[in-house]
């Protein structure tokens, strides 16, 4: 029998994830780091229900006059009609356990939107659950693509950031290969600012974009590695955490 | 009167292009380092007097009817009816001295094809002719997009190597800046494999893809840097040299 190991591939854009899928069966890791991935494990640990993705303004709207509760940002700030915005801190509340809510943002929500189609699981990740999403990979035994959701389609450097530190966590494992470039820089990125996650991620551009909207204090949380165990996957159009929560 | 530099923008693929383009001025350099630009900076070396870029197969057979000479590769592979292939050692020969050659590739003459569109300038850039790629940036005062060819959309390795390494002599300059985290990455996975380039490179996919095909005798070339002083840039759809040849 043929030791055949999971493939680990990395996708620097929503725009480019049509071009790298093939027939092969995998889970697709959402990366958007500033803020929305990281902000919803952070809901999950304050134990919140369920989340649904919901990638338009107009359908998000709708659902708040449904009587959801809604988070809602678009460039870096919370729409005004929302009860939360794209902060982590925003979910620290027990307002939100037990509760379902629908969520929309600029990036990650779309990224959600189109990897749903095609994946066979769609899973959160972010570096403060970096290594829960790594075991529950491990166990699906599948292949990976780890998905950034960038900036309005163009490269982040956190989300690839993630993607390598991630990408490093599985093939460490031994049944998985990486087998792209876009892995292979990843890990590259990841290996130049690991020693020091805080200081290099100072360079990203959308860490000093939320500096100048006043949005810039969940840094520390964002890079504070394995502070979460949940896992939020994708089940039937809303996520839904299958690890461990506070 | 303000102090404005230019800025140094990375594109990771031909795809994303549509993306990062705003209402700047500015000049685009294609990186399709294995093989294309690499190959018509040695043509040019050689005597070739210009390259009309083509995007398709159809154009290219056409103009092989019409009496053209033409270049033309699919998949790492010379097309039967070429003269040419992708290999910078067919344009070795005195041959090509003062011809027109029609071009026509997998990556790189697609990536030149939708640069022309919008762009000030076109330029071909590849580690051979790195210095005089920067030098003559640096005279035209503009705006630069390294637009990077990749692989069928996909990320490549070399090519993103290749931006990172004029990014850096660009910032060297003092009239230029970089705006955005794919100039950053690039940077830093030049950073990352500067001191032992032929050893970096090994890890690309597509050099592995040309060892596989046997068409990776160009590799020691390919990554020796500042052997040619060519500046193959696009006038009214044609490439002529605006540097130096042998």
């Amino acid at each position: 029998m043929e030791n055949k190991k999971n493939t680990v591939e990395v996708c620097f854009s929503p725009k480019l994830f049509p071009d790298i899928i093939t027939n092969k069966d995998y889970i697709v890791v959402i990366s958007d780091i500033l803020r929305a991935t990281t902000s919803m494990c952070v809901a999950f640990d304050h134990g919140v229900k369920e989340i649904i993705p919901v990638a338009g303004v107009d359908e998000i709207k709708r659902m708040k006059e449904e009587g959801y509760l809604v988070a809602a940002e678009r460039d870096g700030m919370a729409l005004d009609f929302a009860d939360f915005g794209n902060s982590a801190f925003n979910f620290m509340t027990p307002v939100v356990k037990d509760k379902t809510i629908a969520y929309s943002t600029t990036n990650g929500t779309q990224a959600i939107e189109m990897a749903r189609e095609s994946a066979d699981g769609v899973v959160i990740g972010s570096f403060i659950n970096l290594d829960a999403v790594a075991e529950y990979l491990f166990k699906q035994d599948k292949n990976v693509v780890i998905l950034c959701s960038g900036w309005k389609n163009r490269f982040s450097l956190e989300d690839a950031f993630y993607a390598g530190a991630l990408a490093e966590k599985l093939l460490a494992y031994n049944n998985f290969d990486k087998d792209c470039d876009a892995t292979t820089a990843a890990l590259d990125l990841w290996h130049t600012g690991q020693e020091d996650i805080h200081y290099y991620m100072e360079k990203a551009e959308h860490r000093n974009r939320l500096k100048r909207l006043g949005q810039d204090d969940v840094i520390e949380l964002t890079f504070s590695l394995n502070i979460s165990r949940v896992v939020p996957v994708l089940d039937n159009g809303r996520l839904i955490n299958v690890g461990e929560s506070l």
